[in-house]
């Protein structure tokens, strides 16, 4: 709640630190052809999956067909491997004859009859990490003028092949071609991947000021050590990281793998509630398709969309880290909060006691939402409760204002700023963040 | 085929290497406690959980009711945790009096009224490994009376708390009191993997003629990681594994977690699979209660564990081991075969190209099904083939014996064996095993 107050206060200031197009206010969301599908351009033995205009037709069709377009899935992303190996006679970047016999204009059309946005993806060294031609410094007003021509609506920029020097010219001066365009492109920069992911190597307000996301950290796989790894790293980072999000500027945790080969039920619902609490771009890398029912019940989950697309764009925090269970806290509009319970044990349910005061909530009668099962529970500040937590599993809450809510205890300060305890703190934390 | 043929050779000359109980002639299949509930004994806060003789009958209502007895899931198994603190005057095991106020013979009765199997757990240590009563040496004799008036059908005999020279004398101990009880008892050993699983510190002759089934190696945890620990250990180590199984005699890499919190579909398809290659007891350890209908389906795969319970009884080995993909093979009775292709990639599906020659499969056409997909297709030994194999995914086969079949080509020495090749082999790697 407090945080919300200082944001808006932030906002009043009439400044803002995001890259000036006005897109992304909330995390994007939609779906992104790179984990599942990689670089296969087999399409003679493999048609379904290879990378090709008919794929991400596909896909389209699923998104506006099935109702994921309602749901904010919009975007459909383009990734490596798209473009023929040389550039045409005019130096512009040209995909592939055979697989994209139409083109991306054609495509971008496709899309843009269904209510969907088409993305495409570049890189700044001389050839793409899948061996295709990159955009270098000089081609950079080139491309993205084509990429405007085309009519894509959004552009992620990787760095294979290119060193510190080149990012540090080339993502800037992208940010300004795609602008300069007059074509609103929502861009994704790798530039802090390439440098580490942390300051001060990473100038986080900057990258705000140029990129509406970027990717951090490395690239996920299908599988939850993985996911895990990619979690770690962010919640260990959170100090880092969570001042540079806000509406049109995003920390990625790269894409959703729910749906694919290597995550339980369980893992699913855990990513999809990481993300939301880390208000993490929402893309999704599987076949829609074919996608089972229990993974598209979570990738639909309306609560956790709309945690992860709440209003202030602020992202959440780890606030509790202990042997076998975490809590991670997002403040969310309407004073409301985000409370998620996330279970390491690989043997039996963590059944956690604790209470929202400890939990730093202040005091108050508190109604409470289950995202993943629907339930909901009044809870004063005070009252301890139990929860139990599947192994690699979370139980995600929703929590509404306090019906006795204090404004001036609140702020107290002028930063913003969370803390991790452990058991041995436990006792003598204090009740309010600030 | 080659190895059915050894195998009926040896079976005439009317020896045998396994315990002499003339139980578990194929590997025992059932459900047991541990890996899900481990030593919940919190029946006030978590009465559905407990180790309890309600989870136990509970358990057994599923299997009775639910169509599992039928395709061999017989067995209940306690595990840890069931005795009271202390032995009865007389100095008997006794199970804790709240949680199993019937008594475990009124249990053993419960179940066998539903055609089902009671085991029960000990240890040779002072304590078990939850810290119950042991059976040491001095109790062997009472305790093995104890269960047999009991009327329990298998029974578990853990290391912990007990040291190399009271296993030594301890497990054979057991054995033969076990078998003076008059009661048939299956029994399972943990002995070699507290010896570190491996010849020479462990005696497999030994084990095979005073135990039913023995724990190779570590505690299973409900994560894909370990899973792939232990089968990265089985198959690793198979030349002085597979020798010991057998009829009455098999190695146990542990229960099957699926319908559990940590393995996705795939990876539940594998761990069948990969049970039925190694010729492995099928304890599963999940809630019969409200597992998955997609978790059912494959425990409930005829053909996996048709399979799994060939009745020649060979473990299966790893035929193929390359980057990113893995084949394992087994033979089975009427010349027949399984084969299991098993990709370790976490990004897209494996497409590997091979032919049943090049797997070693001698000249003739071959029959195969698709365990987990019922498809079937003709393939003669030299057609090259391609089989897609998803992420931590396997696809397994039924291969049935070749149209046309020569004996004496397969019959060329006195000993069993195989052997793993890798890529730069291939081309050169004899067609037949012997």
């Amino acid at each position: 709640m407090h945080v919300a107050v200082l944001f808006f206060a932030f906002a009043l200031t009439g400044t803002t630190l995001a890259l000036d197009n006005g897109l992304m206010r909330t995390p994007p969301m939609g779906w992104l052809a790179w984990e599942r599908y990689r670089c296969d351009i087999d399409c003679e033995n493999d048609p379904k999956n290879c990378i090709s205009e008919n794929l991400f037709m596909d896909m389209a069709d699923r998104l506006a067909e099935d109702g994921w377009k309602e749901l904010g899935y919009v975007y459909v992303n383009i990734d490596d491997c798209w473009s023929s190996k040389q550039r045409d006679d005019q130096g512009r970047l040209q995909p592939d004859p055979k697989r994209f016999p139409g083109g991306i204009k054609k495509l971008a059309h496709y899309l843009h009859n269904r209510g969907l946005k088409l993305g495409i993806y570049g890189d700044m060294g001389k050839l793409t990490c899948g061996g295709y031609p990159g955009t270098p410094l000089d081609k950079i007003e080139l491309d993205a003028q084509t990429f405007a021509d085309w009519e894509v609506d959004m552009f992620k920029y990787d760095g294979c092949y290119s060193n510190a020097t080149e990012q540090e010219l080339g993502y800037p001066l992208m940010s300004k071609a795609l602008n300069a365009t007059g074509r609103p492109i929502g861009y994704s920069c790798s530039w802090p991947a390439y440098q580490g992911g942390l300051p001060p190597k990473v100038n986080y307000t900057q990258l705000g000021e140029i990129c509406n996301l970027w990717r951090n950290y490395g690239d996920i796989q299908d599988s939850w050590d993985s996911v895990l790894n990619i979690v770690d790293w962010f919640f260990e980072n959170q100090d880092a990281l969570t001042s540079a999000a806000g509406p049109g500027r995003w920390n990625d945790p790269d894409m959703l793998i729910i749906g694919d080969f290597g995550l339980s039920m369980e893992q699913s619902r855990s990513q999809m509630a990481l993300w939301a609490i880390m208000a993490a771009p929402l893309f999704m890398s599987n076949d829609l398709r074919t996608i089972s029912s229990g993974a598209q019940s979570i990738l639909r989950n309306k609560m956790a969309i709309s945690i992860n697309q709440d209003a202030l764009g602020i992202q959440g925090r780890r606030i509790v880290k202990k042997s076998g269970i975490e809590v991670f806290w997002r403040p969310l509009s309407k004073n409301a909060s985000a409370l998620l319970f996330f279970s390491r044990r690989t043997d039996m349910p963590y059944r956690y006691t604790t209470s929202l005061s400890k939990l730093n909530y202040t005091a108050g009668s508190y109604k409470v939402f289950n995202v993943f099962t629907d339930e909901t529970a009044s809870l004063k500040d005070s009252t301890e409760f139990v929860v139990s937590v599947n192994p690699t599993g979370v139980v995600m809450w929703y929590v509404s204002a306090p019906a006795k809510f204090n404004l001036r205890q609140f702020y107290q300060g002028g930063t913003l700023h969370g803390r991790v305890y452990d058991d041995r703190e436990e006792n003598a934390i204090p009740r309010v963040f600030l």
